[in-house]
């Protein structure tokens, strides 16, 4: 739509039609989770545009209930199935944008109609209309026992953590099956468990690294989901969220060529590999900044974009070359929002690019100042300084710091910059020495050699070949440490180098405090005398978040 | 201080004093209006450090009350004086960071006891023990009428406005006396009047335009400040703010290079003439981002980062390039924020560099999901799409757009970039196309032609020589309009392109509606008809925003 919508800016002449095989048009799908949760009120404010309202603006010509079913290349034509029957319509310059279809698990009766999608308007209002009898009062819908409704989530990505919000604002008792080891798997593993906590104190059950298998009717009214490791999740409602793969059917059956993710491989300016005819959205692959890897990403932002680059390249306006895409993406989980951009530290490695990761915890604004929320960042960065990219958590400022990293990524800025940048600071809304800046200096301080990092994923090695100097205070370090590890707290290092030596015997030292601020200062003096030091990225607060190996 | 700590994080031998002549070091200067107001509870919270607390952490030697009187340069040392008399202290490398002094305006009766700045602790101790009595209960406090307690602030610059909202928290009315025609001078004056509405909806009566000329007792106990217009204020209380000069006269004394606006010249790494001295902060000379224009910059981000370069290269560690500043800075009026990054259109013009500049007012997440707020965001671009600097206003979502922008700055970018920016989208915190994104797409048709736009400020030649017409609906009209404006609400133009024809006349067509949107439609249906039209850039509401001339 963003397409049509551009081409009839750019052209006043232009015949366009816009082909949609559902009933509705300008949907905010990204809103549908929360028109489920009741916040968005009216089903209306979903709808931004019908038919009508794009014919009087736009003089678009949106014919909904028409489905293209083929493309003839070779004629310039496509296929159209309508409820009154088939029809041919010639194109000049034809634009695909089918979107995605979701992924079909291997779940035995994953069509029993307990089991709902969250992809459409009409997904959720049948979802809406399987929670209204259980939402009446307890005991009052047919069949319904007295006990809390239940619903079971598969598949704990974006829109699967959207739904369980969703389901718990509407009253729901909430189980949440993942199949990978933490939530949210595009998020780095040491983030993951603060938005599994999250849904913890908000009532959700998290089962993780495993599958459900089946799913069956119950003989009280509800279903059993059967998961991998033989547990058996009672549900009255499930909802299926494993991800989506690219529309691309049409597309290769007019031989178009397709990425080997299936994506509809485009050019610079969204074009195919016929000259006539453009993709994007969903269906379209990118090519992935940072890694280079090519596929389709499904989100809105990129979508709106490209439909926008492709309206300029068919009405042979000036056009912007596509860039490498971030997939920068955001999602709220109750109190906690979480947000990524650019090369996470799994797709790094899977990618075989040397990168050194920096972990902090700093306040979303000046301390001083009441109502500093803590903020969770990792940051991954080349050896030559340049961001790769970043992940953030917390209650208050993700946003923001995502969205300057993202620009800082798109611009190819380094450690060095980061920590140059001059963002708006008063109180209320940041520090003189952001959280960004510290990034950029804890980075730098790690990467010029003044001063090395250990990480949490390599406790074991750490344990068994050096010393552990936990410079937290004595209350700190009795609430929780590792057992071997030496206490100074950092006021009395200075005094206290004769311990550490004899404790060393020798040995590398890997210092650590809460956070990593502390056991910076330590490492400096440890160094500074001599010593073989290095600090702990993140300190206490990131190796507890790792899952224990 | 953040250069005496770095430069102990870098070397842990060297022997670092720091001379303060106040009695607090550390202090967080940015909290004190938040301490004033009550916000910030504690006045300790204020003080981040002391002497003791930074020789514990960082073996420093700082030493309060001890006043710097002059440098000899050829004997390496400083004289120092203190109550306990006076030496001399040997340096190796000297880093000077006196900050800034208040300008004293020309009032008479400026030494007046009711008269207070508010810059340092002292100052803030000053102002609260005076509002102390006024705000006891009314009739209470000796001398005092039932009178609501009143404050005359003069000077509507950044921290002057901290110090409006700050005193009307503690239930004083507030009088605002500013000289510029708009509160916060640096901003454009499109957006000053949305500060001015909000001072106003909280009973602060702003006087534009005119100087404080005298300040006297009255017989009530009071005082009165008589403004340039003659106008006479009652005051209880009078807080002068009328911004900073660089604190450089012991640098002058000691022969040190000076810029032309009295600032400490420096060079990238800090260094000024002297080989052995550097400077930094509110006394050191920056050079500005997108103009060349040299002058001292007093914004605690700024000298928090040139401390730390400074101690890298006081130090002899790897150094990095002072970049360019951007100035960005912030502030919170009551329940809006207003924001700035690079150059404001005032300070193109005095530099004589040609620019395009696009005003939005869009929301600050999607429509659809409830609680956005309207942003109002102005920005200025070259012709070849560079950025040069931006401003917003708004309830929310400011910060956000002002560090984006900030980023986007320092980083060269085009509004082809910006159009191009991935940011992070869900309905809570964004839109598909953000309102950056926006801001490039409407630059973009600026600047390639597609879509000329007309300034509100050029409204008198537009009225005298142009058909105006007005594509809001009827409502919209019938609220308020341009006497002569034809008025065809935008779904109606395709029809009634004859009646424009015959309005026209041949003349050029300048349309408008609310925001641009609706107009920025008109006129391409308009120009694809082969009629001269322009949109005009933010509409209605930027139009309304400027003072009449
Ligand atoms: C619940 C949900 C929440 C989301 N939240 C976010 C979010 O917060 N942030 C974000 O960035 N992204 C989000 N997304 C993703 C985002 O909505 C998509 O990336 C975006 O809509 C993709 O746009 P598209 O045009 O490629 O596909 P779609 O918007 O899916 O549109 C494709 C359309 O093509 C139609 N179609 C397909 N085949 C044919 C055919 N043969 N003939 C005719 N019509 C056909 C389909 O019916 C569909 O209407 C969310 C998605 C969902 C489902
Ligand atoms: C009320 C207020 C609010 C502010 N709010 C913000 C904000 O929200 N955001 C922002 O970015 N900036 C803000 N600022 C500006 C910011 O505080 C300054 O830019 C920053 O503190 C400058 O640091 P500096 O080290 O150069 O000077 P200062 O912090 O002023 O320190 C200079 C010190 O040097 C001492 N000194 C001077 N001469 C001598 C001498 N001869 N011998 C010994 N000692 C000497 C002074 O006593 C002073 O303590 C605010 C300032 C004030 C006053
Ligand atoms: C609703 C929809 C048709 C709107 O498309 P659109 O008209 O291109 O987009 P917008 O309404 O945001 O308007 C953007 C246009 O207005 C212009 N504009 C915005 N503010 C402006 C202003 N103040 N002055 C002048 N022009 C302005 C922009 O330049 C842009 O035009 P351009 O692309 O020709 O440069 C399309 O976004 C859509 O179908 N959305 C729903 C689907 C969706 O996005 N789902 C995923 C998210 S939930
Ligand atoms: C309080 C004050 C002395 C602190 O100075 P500081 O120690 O340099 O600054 P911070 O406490 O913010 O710590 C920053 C250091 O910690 C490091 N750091 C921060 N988080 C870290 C982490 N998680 N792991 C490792 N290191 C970390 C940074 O790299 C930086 O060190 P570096 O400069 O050597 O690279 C100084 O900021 C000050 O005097 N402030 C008050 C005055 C003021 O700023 N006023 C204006 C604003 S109100």
């Amino acid at each position: 739509m963003s397409a049509a919508a551009r081409a009839r800016r750019l052209d006043e002449h232009a015949q366009i039609v816009v082909l949609e095989q559902g009933e509705y048009i300008s949907f905010a799908n990204c809103g549908l989770p929360y028109y489920l949760s009741g916040e968005i009120a009216e089903r209306d404010a979903l709808l931004l545009h019908t038919p009508a309202t794009l014919a009087a603006a736009l003089n678009l010509d949106v014919r909904t209930g028409h489905r293209v079913v083929s493309i003839d290349r070779d004629a310039r034509h496509v296929r159209v199935q309508a409820a009154d029957g088939a029809y041919d319509l010639a194109y000049d310059a034809l634009l695909l944008a089918p979107g995605a279809v979701a992924i079909r698990p291997p779940i035995a009766g994953l069509d029993h109609p307990a089991v709902h999608a969250l992809r459409t308007v009409p997904d959720v209002d049948g979802l809406t209309a399987a929670l209204a009898p259980l939402l009446a009062a307890p005991g009052a819908a047919p069949g319904a026992a007295t006990r809390e409704p239940r619903a079971v989530v598969v598949g704990a990505g974006f829109i699967g953590l959207e739904a369980v919000e969703a389901l718990v604002a509407r009253g729901l008792h909430v189980q949440l099956v993942e199949l990978a080891d933490h939530v949210l798997p595009p998020l780095d593993p040491e983030l993951a468990p603060l938005l599994a906590a999250e849904l913890a104190a908000h009532g959700v059950e998290v089962h993780l690294g495993v599958a459900a298998r089946a799913i069956a009717s119950d003989a009280a009214g509800g279903v059993t989901v059967t998961l991998s490791d033989g547990a058996v999740l009672g549900a009255d409602v499930v909802v299926v969220n494993v991800g989506v793969r690219p529309a691309s059917d049409l597309a290769r059956e007019a031989g178009l060529d397709l990425g080997p993710g299936g994506a509809i491989r485009v050019d610079g300016d969204q074009r195919t590999s016929d000259p006539h005819i453009w993709a994007v959205g969903d269906a379209a692959e990118s090519v992935l900044d940072v890694t280079g890897v090519r596929l389709a990403v499904p989100l809105a932002g990129p979508a709106n974009r490209q439909g926008r680059r492709a309206a300029d390249s068919m009405c042979g306006h000036r056009t912007t070359r596509q860039r490498p895409v971030l997939a920068t993406a955001i999602v709220r989980v109750f109190g906690l929002t979480a947000a990524t951009t650019g090369a996470s530290q799994a797709a790094l490695r899977r990618a075989g690019i040397e990168h050194e990761v920096v972990h902090l915890h700093p306040g979303h604004h000046a301390g001083y100042y009441p109502g500093a929320e803590q903020l969770h960042l990792v940051a991954s960065f080349a050896p030559d300084g340049s961001l790769l990219g970043a992940q953030a958590v917390g209650r208050a400022g993700v946003d923001k710091r995502i969205d300057v990293l993202a620009t800082a990524l798109r611009a190819g800025m380094t450690a060095d910059d980061l920590a140059e940048l001059e963002l708006a600071y008063s109180p209320p809304y940041g520090s003189a020495k952001d959280p960004i800046n510290m990034l950029g200096f804890v980075a730098q301080n790690a990467l010029d050699g003044q001063m090395p990092q250990w990480q949490a994923w390599n406790l074991d090695t750490v344990r068994a070949t050096t010393l552990v100097l936990d410079v937290r205070s004595r209350q700190e370090y009795a609430a929780g440490h590792l057992d071997e590890a030496l206490n100074i707290p950092h006021l009395e290092l200075r005094d206290r180098l004769a311990e550490v030596s004899a404790a060393a015997d020798g040995r590398e030292i890997s210092v650590h405090c809460a956070s990593g601020v502390r056991s910076y200062l330590a490492t400096a003096i440890l160094r500074a005398k001599g010593f073989e030091a290095r600090n702990l990225s993140g300190g206490w607060q990131t190796l507890t978040a790792l899952p224990t190996p």
